[in-house]
């Protein structure tokens, strides 16, 4: 059965690969399954064809056969689940991995969430300049013990997992802010998953669809 | 083998069940499942032994033989994947429930947590009157969406599932600021979860934990 995603039509990183249907497609290459991509106008997201599949008008969502579902951990451990490359054998090996999928969106990824909005939708509020440093605060506390778990090892426990990839993709986001380069294990980290062919070919794919005009810099 | 999980010796909400662990709790009791507490002091939780167990620090943790995991989403999702009572048998409707997890801590949680650092982290800074009422608006952006998707229907989809498990937990942070009550049927929700036997278990004895000393009302 064909598997279908959406994608921005035009993502609002213009190419950089932080919007999470990055994450879907590294997790597809990972385990080497072709797919097609449906790309989404902001307008149309929020329009009743794509909300019937996406309750809050986002990509990516995911389709296959009689099957649709939204949210990018969701998607990603479905495809983690059916298909082998992104999940240890071993049960107990494989609901920790589980739990690192978990621990990127809801533990690690809320601060980071709040750093962008406090850039993105608050950027020229008065209290921004003054507020900015609480906020990156409670992404270095955050970070600080990601470092502290993952030492000196390749991956969060034991090989490569769908645990590495939504940490690698939710760290990603920042490193615009220059935050991740203090962490330097977590920036090795980080490069370790942008080495993976998979996410090279994730990685090409999206911007295919987002490159800037010629000789016009990818967007910051 | 038996299950032990981590709660606070002493809850920062008095007993009010909107600490993590009354969520594994719930799921414990929903699929009728004994399990023991080992309670954790604020100073024990960032300590190494607890960190081991727990990277960032937090509770609730989950032990069974050899097994420990983290992160509150994770262990339901293992909980739900090994007893019957918290997912559907057909696949699709399966991945459907595990989305909804999903779609709670990391679509649904995140505004909420955001409104709840602003009150608890920065409550005494210049700036928060002003600003709460954009954060609450990124809370109600949410809140309709869900609304809408919920309809009239009872549940997410279909019948009780560990999705809804995980909704009506995070909404129920929200019924201090009042916002709740501004979605009747999402409100409705939220009661229909509180009413289930196995919710009722699971905060009754969070609260045999909490309760505050004779006389006193459980803080807000």
């Amino acid at each position: 059965m064909t598997i279908t995603i959406t994608a921005f039509e035009r993502s609002p990183d213009g190419g950089k690969g932080l919007a999470r249907d990055t994450r879907v497609r590294w997790a597809l290459e990972e385990v080497g399954q072709p797919y097609e991509v449906r790309l989404v106008s902001f307008k149309a997201m929020k329009e009743p064809a794509h909300l019937a599949l996406h309750p809050f008008g986002q990509i990516p969502t995911y389709e296959e056969g009689d099957l649709a579902l939204f949210e990018t951990g969701a998607i990603v451990l479905h495809i983690a689940e059916r298909h082998a490359g992104l999940l240890p054998d071993n049960p107990n090996a494989r609901a920790r991995a589980i739990t690192w999928m978990f621990a990127a969106v809801n533990t690690v990824e809320p601060p980071i969430l709040e750093l962008a909005n406090a850039k993105i939708l608050e950027g020229d509020k008065p209290w921004t300049k003054e507020r900015l440093p609480l906020v990156e605060g409670r992404v270095r506390d955050r970070l600080k013990q990601l470092s502290a778990r993952l030492g000196s090892a390749d991956w969060l426990d034991g090989g490569f997992s769908a645990g590495d990839l939504m940490m690698v993709s939710v760290l990603l986001r920042l490193r615009p802010s220059g935050i991740l380069d203090e962490y330097p294990n977590l920036s090795a980290y980080v490069a370790r998953g942008e080495a993976r062919p998979a996410y090279k070919r994730a990685f090409e794919a999206q911007l295919a669809v987002n490159r800037p005009p010629e000789g016009q810099p990818v967007r910051e």
